[in-house]
């Protein structure tokens, strides 16, 4: 086990002092949650909602959204926002418009609110939080990751993200704000994430990286098994990230 | 105990959904600790400092510099820019720029992170966070509130306050930016502090207010012991506001 020389970009690299968490997949089962919340409230109208569909139709328009945002197009608006204006959407696009009454849509938007962590969450963060400092970084805002914070037992050190940034992920501010939060340097802080997209744009701000792979994310099979690009370390869950960072 | 008609402006009010904190003072003895560790730093350079004239001094340059943020003549600057400002014109008032190295100046101004909390204040907050929603809502920087809450056990949902409003209190913004992160509206947040200007300019925002009183804050007999103006509530302590508040 000897090597002639170190590997210098290791050697220059700080120790990382937080980790910061992708959200939606990454830590919470939204497709589930989402199909479970959504059936339970509009079954009772008497609608045959397919709540898995209606899961996947909604967050197929969670990019578009928030792209309007990155763009400049429409001022900075909260993610609970952005989901009640796709709601309304999509229910009208299931043609439900006229059959939702606006207290169901109000209670169906906080579905968002009541998504349930993976197994693993949990028990990995509370391992993790004993040697790192620990936050989200999601584009979900404030007040949503609290209630899943809340229901699942998460051990926050702060919330960060979209809202303090004021702008969402991948656009770089998002990292830099959550690094500069918690006082350290963009490469002291490692950002996990089950998605590459979310991976690459954070190692482009200089942060480390973890893929967590969620095989199930979009139905069984269909979530990202293996990074799409470089990262420092993956994991099959975060009680193997505890593991790998010695936690 | 009946009454012929209820009071109108307290039958109106929502009930409380989250409690949010000052800090400096309110939950930790600044003056002490910042005696405790100015000493600790500056005895061993032979610099025979007064620890407690020291912190007084420090202190008294808070408010003037966060005017200069609140008046526009400074851009936003997080307090542990402004605590650093504040220490090289407190050692330059002392006689004592020629003698502190920038690494010391470094650590001392992260003592500001090391302050220990008042004995009720963690107990008190494990029973408030059974019933509410908990956040400071400090001048502080975020880093500086994770490191406090990590020190003492402080259970916060969140950090709010200066960093994420980019102002300083008592400006309404930095109140009205800690409800909206909870999806609150104002009177759905009561603010707790042992200061009455903090409190005055929460509930002139629409918080509920408790005053909590601190005797010995500015040392032993020179603290606030009642509110200087209407509260909702005053409590001795955060048991107290536990009892009183039925959590």
């Amino acid at each position: 086990m000897s090597s002639a020389l170190p590997d210098p970009p290791a050697a220059a690299l700080p120790p990382v002092r937080a980790l910061v968490f992708d959200v939606f997949g990454t830590l919470v089962d939204w497709r589930g949650s989402i199909a479970r919340e959504t059936e339970a409230l509009l079954h009772p109208l008497g609608l045959a909602v397919d709540g898995l569909r209606f899961a996947d139709d909604w967050r197929a328009r969670y990019q578009p959204a928030m792209q309007q945002v990155r763009s400049g197009r429409l001022p900075f608006s909260r993610l609970d926002v952005l989901h009640r204006m796709n709601l309304d959407q999509v229910l009208a696009a299931h043609g439900l418009d006229a059959r939702v009454d606006e207290a169901t849509r109000v209670a169906l938007n906080l579905a968002w609110h009541r998504l349930d962590a993976w197994p693993d969450v949990a028990p990995g963060l509370r391992r993790l939080r004993e040697r790192f400092l620990l936050a989200p970084c999601s584009n979900g805002n404030i007040s949503l990751m609290v209630d899943l914070a809340r229901r699942n037992g998460l051990p926050w050190d702060a919330i960060l993200g979209a809202e303090l940034a004021r702008d969402y992920k991948p656009k770089p501010a998002v990292y830099l704000a959550a690094a500069a939060a918690f006082d350290l340097a963009p490469a002291e802080v490692m950002m996990v994430a089950a998605h590459g997209d979310d991976l690459v744009a954070a190692a482009a701000a200089g942060l480390r990286t973890a893929f967590v792979a969620r095989p199930d994310e979009h139905g069984p099979g269909r979530g990202e098994t293996r990074p799409a690009g470089p990262v420092d370390l993956a994991v099959p869950d975060l009680l193997a990230l505890a593991d790998r960072l010695g936690a």
